[in-house]
């Protein structure tokens, strides 16, 4: 082991309290040379297809062996089992309640999935309601420090996953959903760059509500103060933003709203 | 001295400022290898059984030595006096304005305080308003470091206790407040279980303001979405709280607010 | 190199995404035992004066050879260019849009300044809209690991300074403006003890919109609950706050609006 185990730590835990806090402290007395990174502490807490969005955008930029800890979850004390994965060459503990949707996506093959049942690996007395402190805390602290992945528990076939996080592809079109709302107010879809590049040529128009945006745009000064425009963000998802403003105060829907993006009929 | 020196921080300075930052560069400047945990910098500036509770919570969760700092103070710049404990196998630095009230609590005997005026523990021109990066976190970041306990300045007796932390006891009932109201927006109660335990049985109802909740429930999931509930939270208090809703919005009542646990009159 | 490489990050990406969690991973992928200290990720995206203040309050607390990042540009994706500057013993990593424009003041001579260009501090494939992750992050962190200065990029002549931090200075009065409204909701301004005291004595009153101040006092407790009060803060800039209120909300003017302070007529 170097001294570089590091964990991230994704809840929707809030800022206020001290729930994220006392995960901490179970990590550093697994090993006080772990080093704890805070992703957010304010995932929204019923919009898992949200955190799932989020957690695909840091996990790959991180040092191989990195154990991603996300802990959002509407179903605690219900019948979300624990679980922890190992995916290209990164560990996940979280509920399993379809969070890492977007990451399995991203490795078809090659991704193991085990309960989180070894008693090595939970505090004693685990707590009804905070599964953070009592079982992904230590359990990724055990993890960040060299236990062995396949003694965390029995093998699951493959973590959940989001329905809503799926799109409907038709012959000039792609509908899906704005599965995230950002900071600056931009709508993020679950569409990707990747998958609108198997259509030919730039998409016609994209439309979300009753609002339609004609073309992509490359980035915010390409409008005026105010228009709203859609392009491919960093994370390479469409998004939909206003230039210099919010788009989530012009448009108005919450997280979740349909998103679609038409090309030119080839008949047209 | 090993590498893994800690310190957590626990302010009311906010998210948006440098206060908390400002504390951060101090405490490097004294040893860059300190490892600084946040906790929250958003503890409620007036309620002081608050962050007492808060406190409490975590400080115990980290390994022995590390140093928790506390500066939540609506005095500063009056007469509270910054202080250095060492309970439990920790040391505190804060304000002696009854944030320890719960930490001591859980240490009879044992508990050694004292005032921080040694100049060596203090950056010179102290301000008159910033005692967090100017008192504590040097004092925090040398007593890390491995500087004597005893040199920190002159023993007190006992630190500040908060006398709104107390608890009313008769034959069937236990009165307390409270102290706290978390990111869910449950109500966290100075009522512990060990306190309920000294009861016979499990009791017959929770009130606060004019609501009713008869028995405990072990988790959220026990009751229907909107419904109130009454169960043992994670950190052994007495909490109240609404199934996938927030009992804050139901009740109504702010952080303070009475609560009782009722037992059948054994002359019932 | 020492294991205490320091790298603090200071950006307008709010507390809800993984935007700062995204430059963490390329910084920690650079070298794992670089050592992130969060500042605040709400720095106000459009009041630069604001941030440019922020940035001048802790830089210096740091140890030598702190590498710090502030990434508030609300001019992304147009022509602000990325710079590196090495003043005072620090480097900063920042878009070069005035940020500066108070730690300038601070170094008369020595800072010096290039545009962070070399692609071996850039990330491939930088995107429009994230130069956060893409440029600041890595480049940040290869400087905080040695990498020389003088091969960033090309040198600038000075770094853009904010026309809105100028005073106005006459025979008995200085005007500036309130920079900055705190957690607190305390004005704090660009006027500096170290200005004021050019100025024979203390000065009569501080005017800020419709309201003023007599005279200076020490700290809040000075005044009763309520009162509005200028002060010295802790950063040695004037300060108007409410004793036990927010002054935010007895004023209602917004940051960047006029504050005065006046001396007595020597003629008077």
């Amino acid at each position: 082991m170097s001294d570089s185990s590091i964990i991230t730590l994704m809840t929707d835990f809030g800022d206020r309290d001290a729930y994220a806090g006392s995960m901490k402290g179970v990590i550093l007395s697994v090993d006080p040379d772990i080093k704890i990174v805070d992703i957010t502490h304010q995932a929204a807490p019923f919009n898992l297809a949200s955190a799932a969005y989020i957690l695909s955008t840091y996990y790959a930029l991180y040092p191989p062996g990195t154990v991603h800890v996300a802990v959002v979850d509407p179903g605690v004390g219900g019948p979300r089992a624990p679980i922890a994965v190992a995916a290209g060459g990164y560990y996940f503990a979280l509920p399993d309640n379809g969070l890492l949707t977007m990451v399995l996506d991203a490795c078809k093959d090659g991704c193991r999935a085990r309960l989180i049942e070894n008693p090595e690996l939970i505090r004693e007395d685990v707590s009804a309601t905070f599964h953070g402190r009592d079982i992904f805390a230590p359990a990724a602290a055990r993890l960040a420090t060299g236990f062995p992945f396949d003694e965390v528990g029995p093998p699951i076939l493959r973590p959940a996953a989001l329905e809503s996080a799926k799109l409907s592809v038709s012959a000039n079109a792609i509908a899906g959903s704005a599965v995230h709302i950002d900071h600056y107010g931009s709508y993020i879809t679950n569409i990707t760059e990747e998958r609108m590049s198997r259509f030919e040529g730039p998409p016609l128009l994209v439309r979300i509500g009753s609002f339609t945006i004609m073309g992509l745009s490359r980035t915010f000064t390409d409008k005026q103060q105010g228009e709203l425009l859609a392009y491919i963000g960093s994370t390479g998802h469409l998004e939909i933003a206003v230039s210099r403003g919010s788009a989530r105060e012009s448009i108005g829907l919450p997280a979740g709203a349909e998103v679609t993006v038409r090309w030119r009929d080839s008949a047209g």
